[in-house]
């Protein structure tokens, strides 16, 4: 049965698929389809096919042909055709993406999105929603592009306790911060340059002051910890302040600047933070550069796993989101019952969970002060660092690059973020501080059961 | 219904796993089921349990309790036991761990097995049974120990097309290598350590010897491109001749040596093979050390992706196979027919694949010639390698270490394998030759298109 009136292009025996969104991943989704297509009907038995694309731009060319008729304005329209059988969401945003997604599911449509800023909010809403239908919502794009992250944490690790999810899940981000790592800039040149390329949006507030991250952290941690987290409690921090005095300071220490998303089961909460961290030289996510990204699992059973991939681009993207479709097909075509739910259990047994104030957590710390040049400027500050508790592991003073003021930096020993933002801001009203002081976390224990 | 007048352990509700091989990995299998118990019960929505574990050794204390009744010699008992829904073989060899899983696959049972021996020559045919009798048939532990490499090519990359598969496969072999390169002791020194850790067999031929590489990488190119190969094409060579002085001079260049299992799909054949390398140190395989594995795949769309875990050890294995053990319970209790085939596509669709013969490949050099202390000797290696094509890039001679003997270090532009065999072959029948000469191939091109 064709949809109303219009001429139905989808072959007798196929699984429809229908696209929200005829941007670069949906672009690439189709092609990945049709590229791939006599090996994905051998797979599972049946064609694949793209049905209906739906796009306001309905003109542009995005070098991909689509079949006369294909091609709509109307998302809703696609929404509701008999034909498709699939819906995948890749126009991003909270709405009316979230909407489509809600009418699919209530038309017992089977859904896929990439769309993490919805997810780290609504995921296991939609996720209910699901599975009260009787469709699968599959999100595997959401996260780590084209790496399977999803897809291992729910079905591969299932017999395993998660007890840690970190790495770095920005590829812009660890773009950029890998060029400053190879001298090729501070921050806002090699902003400037990956926007040139592509690889930054041209306002890159959500790539580089961590809301991305964020809101993929919080869809790691509800499949690894199988709990909701709130985003608004998570401690973010983006890279806008690092320096390339920082860089070279990490380079010395033997460490590595890397904007991270870390998220570690703890009895008293789930502590998870997005910010910049030297990781150690020694530790395989500081060879992780450009726009891979790479996540850590640590598990109870089966120890540390790290799962590196491109983080992002059409095609890795768009051989996600396919994987997404052809489990909807399968199901489809044999019985959702048999599919594992989206986040690994029941939506409605994923938790809430407290989040661990980021004052209640301990860290080692880098900081750099830029403080007066002159005497007793050292032993002020370390006097007020001592007063709270917090123990100095090694401190540097270079000569003056600028007159009259000192880079000072120092690393501490493990102290609590609490202590060291009281000891800042009493550093801060000092008439020596000449800037604020930029505080980098040195990760000593990722990976790492810690204690309390 | 419990099994011939002996009480049936099962909860009425449960799946029951049956366990042939109480050893390491089973006793984990037992500790990861019965810890995760209500977390298993929670995510599937019914209990598994073990209700039959057999081994010849019913006396030995494996630190886990099993109930009365529940550990039996006859494994043949455990297969055909209603209470059993899944089959677990965990003895290793090729019989009579066969007749054990073709028995349970006739008697309707599901089957796990970590038997990658077996699989590398028979798998695909037990893939057959089982996809006829309507059972499910996992080998997750087969490879990589806890990374779940056979869930992502069977179903995440199910979209892509995979055009190169490779990566380290053997941790006892790695760790060697690893503390070689740490500079703790030579090949025997190290061996007869990891013997003493248990990391080692006694008789260590099948980790050292490049065969249980060997055997995962057969079942690796199943997964990966669809095809069958005999392992008895693949070239292999193992480590044993490695030298303190191999793993100095890899330092020297910038490379560290690791025992590779690798294959490329090519239009003329599958090129496969198994021997030390040089990988350069700016590559992730080259930081993974100690008994950790890695394997890197290489996808048309996808691009690179790399998956790193523990490769071996009672807690990660077992993680592997309750993995598949949970899977099978779902097929048990929904449909078989929603589970992706063992291979990702039908196991008669598993074509066989030529082997493209190691001497018409081309790879980079490193050469360490053991030569007469007299003058002309240099250039007359020299010529023989010319006359056969080869282009030397690096030489460097050193002072001799031994009286009259000198070693002579070499590397070579990329050439065919069968020019260099047959200069080596004239090398060595000079009389300036004072030994074999090692060879270890440097991989600058693991990843990348390669013009044949």
């Amino acid at each position: 049965m064709g949809s109303r009136g219009r001429k139905s292009t989808r072959s007798r025996d196929a699984v429809g698929v229908g696209i929200i969104g005829f941007g670069t991943i949906g672009s690439g989704v189709i092609r990945v389809l049709r590229d791939h297509a006599a090996d994905v009907t051998r797979r599972m038995g049946f064609p694949v096919e793209v049905v209906r694309v739906a796009d306001l731009d309905t003109r542009r060319d995005r070098g991909v042909k689509l079949k006369r008729g294909v091609l709509i304005k109307d998302a809703r329209k696609l929404v509701q055709d008999p034909d498709v059988d699939v819906v995948v969401e890749l126009v991003g945003g909270i709405e009316p993406a979230g909407s489509f997604l809600r009418e699919a599911i209530a038309a017992g449509k089977c859904v896929v999105t990439a769309n993490k800023a919805l997810l780290s909010g609504s995921g296991p809403v939609l996720a209910r929603a699901a599975e009260n239908a009787g469709v699968t919502l599959g999100f595997e794009a959401s996260v780590g592009g084209g790496i399977p992250i999803m897809r291992v944490l729910r079905e591969a690790l299932a017999g395993d306790r998660n007890l840690e999810v970190y790495g770095i899940v920005n590829g812009t981000a660890n773009y950029i911060l890998s060029r400053m790592t190879e001298g090729k800039g501070d921050f806002a040149e090699v902003l400037a340059e990956a926007q040139a390329m592509g690889l930054a949006e041209t306002d890159p507030t959500y790539d580089v002051d961590g809301i991305d991250s964020l809101h993929k952290l919080v869809i790691l941690v509800a499949m690894a910890f199988g709990k909701r987290i709130d985003p608004r409690a998570v401690h973010v921090e983006g890279i806008r302040r690092i320096a390339a005095a920082d860089i070279a300071y990490a380079r010395e220490f033997g460490y590595t600047i890397k904007l991270l998303a870390a998220a570690r089961y703890t009895d008293s909460g789930i502590e998870a933070r997005v910010h910049p961290s030297m990781v150690p030289n020694t530790h395989l996510l500081s060879q992780v550069s450009g726009p891979f990204n790479a996540i850590c699992l640590r598990g109870r059973a089966l120890g540390t796993s790290i799962y590196y991939g491109q983080g992002a681009g059409m095609m890795p993207t768009a051989t996600a989101v396919v994987a997404d479709i052809l489990d909807a097909a399968r199901a489809i075509r044999t019985s959702v019952d048999a599919c594992v739910p989206p986040y690994g259990i029941n939506a409605k047994d994923l938790g809430a969970a407290r989040i661990l104030p980021m004052d209640r957590t301990s860290h080692e710390h880098y900081i750099r002060f830029q403080l007066a040049d002159r005497p007793g400027v050292l032993a002020k500050i370390s006097s007020v660092l001592a007063k709270e508790g917090i123990s100095i592991a090694t401190v540097s003073q270079h000569e003056a690059a600028r007159r009259g003021s000192i880079p000072v930096v120092m690393r501490t020993h493990r102290a609590k973020e609490s202590a060291l933002r009281r000891a800042l801001a009493r550093i801060q009203e000092l008439d020596d501080s000449r800037a604020n002081p930029v505080v980098i976390r040195v990760e000593e224990r990722l990976g790492q059961e810690v204690d309390a």
